[in-house]
């Protein structure tokens, strides 16, 4: 092939198609993630043709199910085939390191575990259609401010174990047919060309075998970002990149092979895309769409009971805009144009057959309360046996972060009227992120977080209010009392360009769990309409996962779906780790007075930390702890299982490891113990048999130590003592 | 001079002697920083000759009050004058990054403006006699862990307004003879070879004079050192260090200037040192370390007014080991002998007429409880008017960090058993750091914070305790409710070499405030014998600084003393800020009934920024808020005024500045807004017209949007629009 050709090749032709060249024909790459948003209008980017809106990933993230993100994906695939997309640009798995983050709506969770099973199934369920999924945004993309010039600054113990963590689980178990890097730096180094991310990590140690594709406009630098294993830039054209990469290979800039291997893995894509137009079944894709956003909805509150409601003889006062105009998905890339869209207060009143009022309660283009329409919703609520309130989020979008976890000031006022008008209150919540629900939730009975739900969250939310659907949604993320208690509060959005992840591993409720501080909900937590007892968990380590059993036994009167969690710690550990880590669960079906026996595998990777010292994933030897429960701080047994260490995980002693760092390890003690007898006249060995100098002693490398006058050693001795020690 | 006796000179000939050489003689330097400790045996090189122990930096730091800093430099200048030491090494100035620093008793605050106050006074009063300073751990040596070895990661503007501005204030107003090098790393580099911080730092930009001496064994590679611009290694002899600085002179690995421009500070330090040896007055300056831990105690609670005790008619029972057995200094180089010792029993019961009785309590080599002990101060306890509690920290010292904040067992079990046998109890407390007094303070109704107060604790402890001294002292570091809610827990003591500061700016109080955390006692809080009002106060801003004015009244029957303090907010900054800082204070006493004007000059220099993208403080222009009052959280009056920028500190913007950050510019503004009207066609300026696509476009930067198709721009106009903006 020409070298323009090959060049051509590496950027699109078009906003959404890659450029045919030579004897390669373009496919065509669309958004996702919840829909197929195939561009309508070429004179309005994010205009869409018709298609399912299903629950975002905020949603579809909160039923902890994989086998319904499979379903959701083999849907998403044949609307793709039936609009001739090839590659669909989803799913999105950046974790959720602050509550704020814009598009927080498009990802799972702030746990890279819940995240990676969750996206894993909905790759395999796309691509078992024969269209591409694109695993996005790589890597570190957690914020909408300054996106696509910030530095995440981020230790990579962290990026490993919590950034890239979900990564690494998709793409080594449903290999996505292409990976999305993102808009902005890693420590310092654009995304789009970090050639330790795209090649070493994602190729060579992962063993990804597609194509990585920029985020729209996030290449800087074509010839860089295809040297560090980018091989497609998007969109296009970009004739002049094409050509600045065609001359980088003349002038020897760029090696050929390079370009040549990108051109082979860019025509291995567009080989195995499959060009096809057809239809999909429309209806069978809404009713998915509201079983999926049946099982997203989390109960957070229902004291007396409240929930559900009863289809007879109980009136309602169904309040907020949100009821009859729905808030379904957030703004940007991922807006979708759905093909039918469901309304709770249409869903609510076809079910029940006692009456049902409405009244607005707020504006939607104003914050501020509306006091006129306030004092209307408060008649109808006093005149009716329950009031049902539904408030959210305004606005959220893709490429702004929000300011703050509150309420509008109007849904908060309508909140507060209402309950106290009619005690008998349950608030839906809309968000497409997590909101502050403190102090106010108080005082409400009933809590019902709706998230964003998609084309037919106003009848999954009926679905679940009157307990057609018995709510099994759990948090994926946790519900904070307050903006300033996140781990990632003092360290975002950062500024200058530069934004560090000062929390560290304490993503989430790692830190909150750290700290030992109070939430309003915490991570994996979610009631049913019914009630589950655990019984005694057992676990049985083999050679490659730990099997952990628990039976658990429906002990209430309706059926209903359990999500069991399963958390673990290393008591003890040699390196600093969360108090419990998500590390596998399972959503079970079972019947009211029923046991189940519940089995969750936890492969034994998922028990590795990354060593920064050994620079590999290392099991720690020893006793894990596996508690079982229904969330994160909800454990309700515990079993404790022995679990044999990677080999050849030994710290290696240096000559600059500390005298306390060798009597920690049994074979540099006895070396140095022995080098301190042979100079029992050394004041430094005498003054160690002193309590308070052997912690000044202590803390002192052997080298150091080497050249402090009245030495025991000389650096020779301590270059033979690390030989020894590490013979 | 010869090469070898040039290179001699900058090693020690002894461990706390310079080498003499050619025509310049040896000096001796020796341990402070609360007493000389000037070795006695030449086999011990932690027991000295006796000294005056003053109080430890924890309680001078408590008296926020610079005169008794002064003071006691002075005292300490006629101590090493009387034992022929020609340089002190201190006052150590590290900010208390963590309550847990091992060494924090010999440090003043978590607040650099306080720390750099007292410690420019000491050092004052100290160099007033003709005996140098040694400014110490020079810098970001906040841990005893790992502290020769691990690296303390911390970003610039943090570096320059937290860990180093102490040492600038110190540096500028005060010429320390000499700086010391601390062990660690920052940012990757050892503190004894970082060239940016030695040289371009602290000699380029704030002028220092004098010499960097090591920490005693801090220097690693000799060499290196001397090219980074640390004059003096030490301990000594280093016969082999001293003979690699000579080769590498002549193999020109190292300049000979760099190595005659160190010989040259050296010389110029023992020419100004004095050679002698006297006596000083011991009843003088044991008088003096009596004043200031008087003045160092905090009284944390005061219930009733249980304090002061009455000295006739009140018996008391005297529970607790340290009220016979001062807990009064530290461990590790500190370590003073005493000139003598004051025990607070005998001096309580050398006050009262009433009947006085003591029991032991606890066991000072166990911290389990001992219950004959407990059984006995309980006794006590249940037949005496007030019971008076002694419990403390068992051991703080250098080279080992606390492991948590905890009092013993022993001393918790304690306190809970005498209140309940009798509800009138004081609490003393004895410790060098913080130690967490929740939850048991709740049940006290008097406590008393008097760290480690030196040889004249005891006598201060009774003044106090008495009202012959009434309490002044203030918290110069907060006491948070549990170790986890301190700003530096997820990031201590960091691990694989490396401590992350990724709490960044909001060390001590300002993370606390930052994140609307409870506390236990807040920084700058103390209580008095009397009461104080404030009056309203007013702010002038003259060229070089700003002078807060305010009337506080005591509103008391006693005379008393009022640390007034003034916080700093500047309210809608353009950089992220703590939400309040500490930027002045005044110790003033007034008598009962009367009004004192208080004035406190803030020098401009206190209100600017590190800005990283100017790379130089930056005084930003508006308003500032000076809040005044008796606390941090106790604020009673607020002036606001107007402060005039510093010159030419608009951000520049670039080619990769955002549309956002165009807009934000005025001038910038204008020119984006030109040329998107001279391309009324570009999709992408139409896009900008919708509210969502305005946040997709505003974020990316203009050169990105120079590559985008159908962007309104090329490269070049771009860079001519960077030309004009930035002209």
């Amino acid at each position: 092939m020409e070298l323009t050709d090959q060049a051509a090749l590496t950027s699109g032709s078009a906003f959404w198609k890659t450029t045919a060249a030579g004897d390669v024909p373009a496919i065509t790459l669309t958004d996702g993630p919840h829909g197929v948003r195939l561009q309508s209008d070429a004179g309005d980017m994010l205009a869409g043709r018709p298609a399912t809106c299903f629950p975002p990933a905020v949603a579809s993230g909160s039923t902890w199910d994989p086998a319904l993100l499979h379903r959701m994906g083999e849907a998403l695939g044949d609307e793709c085939r039936a609009m001739d997309v090839q590659v669909l640009l989803g799913p999105g798995i950046n974790l959720k390191r602050t509550p704020l983050g814009g598009r927080n709506f498009e990802y799972f969770s702030e746990d890279p575990v819940l995240s990676g099973v969750l996206a894993t199934e909905w790759v395999r369920g796309l691509q078992s259609k024969g269209v591409g999924a694109s695993l996005k945004h790589f890597a570190v993309n957690n914020q909408e401010t300054d996106r696509m010039t910030v530095s995440a600054d981020v230790d990579e113990r962290t990026l490993r174990e919590m950034y890239l963590r979900a990564f690494q689980r998709v793409v080594t178990q449903a290999q996505p047919w292409t990976v999305m890097c993102a808009y902005n730096k890693v420590n310092g180094v654009y995304a789009s060309q970090h050639h330790w991310l795209l090649t070493e990590v994602l190729r060579d140690e992962w063993g990804f075998e597609g194509i990585v594709v920029s985020d729209w406009g996030a290449v800087v630098d074509r010839v860089a970002a295809l040297a560090a294993g980018l091989e497609l830039t998007m969109p296009g054209p970009d004739d002049a990149g094409d050509a600045l990469v065609a001359s980088a290979v003349r002038d020897g800039k760029l090696p050929a092979e390079v370009l040549e291997a990108a051109v082979a893995r860019i025509r291995a894509l567009v080989d195995k895309a499959v060009k096809t137009t057809g239809t999909y079944d429309a209806e069978a894709h809404h009713a998915l769409a509201r079983e999926i956003a049946a099982r997203a909805i989390v109960l957070l509150k229902n004291d007396d009971e409240i929930l559900p409601l009863r289809t007879e003889g109980q009136s309602l006062a169904v309040l907020g805009e949100f009821a009859r105009t729905p808030r379904y998905q957030g703004g940007g890339s991922s807006q979708i144009t759905p093909t039918r869209l469901d309304d709770a207060l249409a869903e609510i009143t076809a079910v029940t057959t006692a009456p049902v009022r409405f009244a607005p309660g707020y504006r939607t283009d104003n914050d501020a309360a509306d006091e006129t329409l306030i004092a209307e919703a408060v008649a109808l609520a006093e005149g009716s046996d329950v009031a049902v309130v539904f408030v959210g989020t305004t606005r959220e979008t893709e490429g702004a972060d929000r300011a703050d976890l509150d309420l509008p000031a109007s849904h908060l006022a309508l909140i507060e009227r209402v309950v106290a008008a009619n005690p008998r209150t349950v608030v839906v919540l809309n968000n497409g992120a997590v909101v502050r629900t403190s102090p106010w939730d108080a005082s409400v009975p009933g809590l019902v977080e709706a998230w964003l739900l998609g084309q037919a969250g106003g009848s999954a939310i009926a679905d679940v209010l009157f307990g057609r659907v018995n709510p099994s949604g759990r948090l994926a993320e946790t519900i904070p009392l307050k903006l300033a208690d996140h781990p990632s509060y003092l360290d975002f959005p950062g500024e200058a360009g530069h934004v560090r992840y000062g929390e560290g591993l304490h993503v989430g409720y790692r830190g909150f769990d750290a700290r030992e501080q109070a939430v309003s909900y915490p991570f994996g937590f979610g009631l049913s309409y019914t009630t589950f007892t655990y019984g005694e968990a057992s676990a049985i380590a083999g050679a490659d996962s730990v099997e952990v059993t628990v039976p658990v036994t429906n002990s209430g009167a309706r059926d209903g779906r359990e999500i069991v969690q399963v958390y673990v710690s290393k008591p003890g550990s040699r390196v600093r780790r969360a108090p419990r880590e998500l590390k596998g669960f399972a959503a079970v079906d079972i019947a009211a007075g029923a046991t189940g026996t519940v089995t969750v595998t936890i492969p034994r990777d998922d028990l590795a930390y990354w060593d920064v010292r050994l620079g590999r994933w290392v099991v720690e030897e020893g006793e894990y702890a596996f508690a079982v429960g229904a969330s994160s701080r909800d454990l309700r047994t515990t079993a404790t299982v022995a679990v044999t260490g990677s080999p050849d995980s030994r710290w290696p002693l240096a000559a600059d490891s500390t005298v306390s760092e060798w009597m920690a390890d049994p074979r540099g003690a006895a070396l140095l113990r022995e080098a301190f007898a042979a100079a029992p006249d050394s004041p430094l060995v005498a003054a160690a048999g002193g309590e308070g100098e052997f912690e000044l002693l202590g803390g002192m490398p052997l080298d150091r130590l080497a050249l402090f006058p009245g030495s025991p050693f000389s650096p020779e001795t301590v270059a033979e003592l690390v030989k020894q020690a590490n013979a």
